[in-house]
């Protein structure tokens, strides 16, 4: 068995190791691309069970868009060209031809099969979304329109991290129109707090609400919301944005509906994603050198319960007492009853997975009624009776989502600084890291000088920045917008 | 408002008004592919709810694979090259460049970016996912290994239709590794008892089990069993495959294990899916000149209540009764109060949409406690008590849910026929249609020419057809199989 590598040896291969050791997932053999294993895509299962509800909840519908776009949909909006004609999957042909090569059969692309249009392979769906919105929206009456959409997404990444930046990547994609400017201001904003709380509450991970500074908007957006993470190596993960796209995508594909005056007006658009690197975010907000820790809100399985035995007879009596206990909890679990291994190594597995509460069950505990509930967390073990256990296990599992919350903010707020010098920026951005709160000029050239000399970046300018006079951490010239933004380095 | 073409009138062009109708799915400008809408998403979702529920019920997890396959993996089950290397996407750049072209932003890819071996967009995930289980068997504790996946596959196809063939599709795909034949031959049989029992006990479809000729089978399947459906113009429809693998991609991918003796043998193996082309079959099963019908247990909204009203004093009592009434339904329903709209469109549009019982609630009927239950298969009109109607709803959809799958299946017996005689075959084939039963010699040669001559196609050897002797259909030799198989068009 391979040990994890510690966090403070090397927290990119912890990450890599955590992975492999709790078998979420695998790299591919295609270059780039990932495999979700059953118990990583179990927590993908979680996450799109009930984040669907909340984009439910809210009015959406969901619906399916093709994943080719023609090559010329891309170049209608012109930011997004910018943005979106890069690192992409293009598809040229349509067919293949086996044939005999040396006795082996092999397969060659068909040259006469070459598209007249070349198709990419969507890196988003703005442009063949709002190509069919075109078609639906005629009169006010079909507003607001409030579509979202699970489906993959490939962005030809050349650095990849499983779950973090892969070519492929599964997500959700929000898509709408409205009537005016106000209500599509309203939605980018509604959908950003649907994220924070399901950020927050389900998986235990608190963020910070802010807005993107022009450089780090979405290509074709007028605003763009984001919520922002800090993982355990102080650095920041983007966990989901909105974005307000005005009537940037309205213009370029003619989307126009007739208001209630009888005036032919262009839509006014959002739209709003969230992904797999969320399990990125799960690991690295919450793991530790054991492995994962998940949080009871999306754990595949909230409580394993290991039986100890050594005889037969010790077997059965245990066993039993297992599963007896097992059907007096209202929450999933699972009676590890395989004979084949040893209690201790059943213990590190269910750690590695990140189980959040473990039940010891031994002869004794059968014999007082008791078990030993040890916490994932904390790793304390505490004996408490069957009934009482089974009463409060739902109490017990919000306990430990709460100390799961309360740990990461507490983490972030010891490393979030108020910087105001550039040195001290320089040193506090290397050592120790985390979320730095600075005045800016407003200026894109201090924003890149200071990507270019200390790999951070401006993560948001938070939605509650209180109002406050300043001068740019870098150049010295007076704050603009008057708040503080935060700057760091990021996944 | 656009007009259904009857059925009569010209069935193909009935199958793409209803979808227009009830809005289920529209082209994409992307050549062959289609948009879900939300509606025809919804039953979509449905249909993922209740099939993946029986999926896991019999011990499997799902994953997710990478939706790029390298050229080269295609090669290496013989028989699977013959039969996927043909009309697929093929990604063979990686990079698009923006340009500025007549001062208009234009796009062109980037000739730099050509890939070292082409990438093939999935046509089916058996190399790809076989690759992987390679890397995961080692022993006979991994197995059996029971994986299945939800996601999109391409195969381009030239003559689409919504639904039924499109270049992208949607659909789950089974994989299992299993250490005996027998396993995996009876994993493959339990699979097409999970789609027998999911499509006519859901979706209200009878289906013939059965298993295909060699010409038939999956390219690299040892055995493909298959459910057979009988559309409303007598074509049939493949609803549903599962194959027995056998050991060709065990051994074409090197998935071997150490079995209980410590020796090293290959797996054996399955496959089995189903596709968004059930909801054409639920279409063309069901549907009327009215438009689509669904069955209750699949139904996205069993119950619509449409209130009717004259005043605004009308208006509020009819509208208070049926928001009461709502309350008191144990299945989810819809109160249809937009006041733009008058009655008969309304009960006009949930036809459409295949509503199972449409519930009409006036003044008269509040006055009485009464309401006028519509049943959609049959028109009929039932006037009863609330109190009634809640109580007894579960039992009017079954009723409905019944009548649907027992006039399916009375329609597939009337155009079922037993036939010896060629010249009888072709005229039956072309006037009522239906599916034949018919000897057949074993030869692939009468196969195809039968084919060519009738675009019939041996749809299944039915599982439990009985022991009989004949003589070939075609060429009057004695039959091989000593069973009669079916022959009939198919979509």
């Amino acid at each position: 068995m391979k040990e994890i590598t510690s966090q403070k040896e090397d927290y990119a291969k912890w990450y890599t190791d955590v992975i492999e050791a709790a078998e979420l997932a695998d790299y591919a053999p295609v270059k780039g691309c990932m495999i979700i294993r059953p118990y990583g895509y179990s927590i993908w299962e979680n996450i799109q069970r009930i984040l669907d509800g909340k984009i439910k909840e809210t009015g959406h519908q969901n619906a399916y868009f093709p994943l080719f776009i023609p090559k010329s949909f891309l170049s209608k909006e012109a930011a997004h060209v910018e943005g979106f004609a890069k690192e992409c999957a293009i598809v040229t042909h349509s067919r293949l031809k086996a044939h005999c090569h040396d006795g082996q059969a092999e397969v060659v692309v068909d040259p006469e099969s070459k598209l007249e249009e070349e198709l990419i392979v969507r890196p988003t769906s703005e442009t063949i979304i709002n190509a069919m919105f075109a078609k639906w929206v005629g009169s006010w009456r079909d507003l607001p329109l409030l579509i979202n959409q699970w489906a993959n997404i490939v962005r030809w990444e050349m650095r990849t991290r499983l779950f973090l930046r892969t070519a492929e990547f599964l997500w959700q994609e929000g898509h709408t129109a409205h009537a005016t400017a106000e209500e599509a201001e309203a939605e980018a904003q509604k959908m950003l707090h649907v994220y924070r709380d399901f950020v927050e509450g389900t998986l235990g991970i608190p963020v910070l609400l802010g807005e993107k500074t022009p450089t780090e908007r979405f290509a074709g957006a007028d605003r763009t919301y984001t919520i922002e993470a800090m993982m355990q190596d102080r650095k920041a993960l983007q966990a989901g944005t909105s974005h307000n796209l005005g009537q940037n995508f309205a213009k370029a594909f003619q989307i126009q509906f007739q208001n209630q005056d009888g005036q032919l007006s262009y839509v006014w658009q959002t739209s709003w994603g969230v992904s797999t690197r969320l399990i990125g975010a799960l690991i690295m907000a919450h793991g530790d050198d054991k492995g994962i820790i998940l949080p009871p809100n999306i754990a595949p399985l909230p409580v394993v319960i290991v039986p100890i035995y050594r005889s037969d007879e010790e077997r059965k009596s245990v066993c039993d007492a297992a599963i007896a206990l097992q059907r007096t909890l209202p929450v999933k679990s699972y009676v590890d009853t395989r004979d084949q291994i040893k209690p201790g190594r059943k213990f590190y597995e269910w750690e590695k997975k990140g189980v959040p509460i473990r039940i010891e069950l031994g002869p004794k505990e059968v014999a007082q009624n008791q078990v030993v509930m040890v916490n994932r967390v904390s790793g304390e073990k505490t004996t408490i009776q069957c009934a009482e256990f089974s009463r409060n296990i739902g109490t017990y599992l919000d306990q430990i989502q709460k100390q799961l919350f309360q740990r990461a903010l507490e983490f972030r707020q010891k490393y979030s600084f108020r910087v105001d010098d550039y040195k001290e920026f320089q040193e506090k951005i290397e050592e120790p890291g985390g979320f730095l709160y600075v005045h800016w000029c407003g200026s894109s050239e201090c924003e890149a000088k200071i990507k270019e000399e200390t790999k951070a970046t401006f993560r948001c300018i938070p939605l509650d920045a209180p109002h406050e006079a300043g001068v740019c951490v870098y150049c010295k010239k007076p704050s603009t917008i008057q708040k503080r933004l935060i700057a760091a380095r990021a996944y």
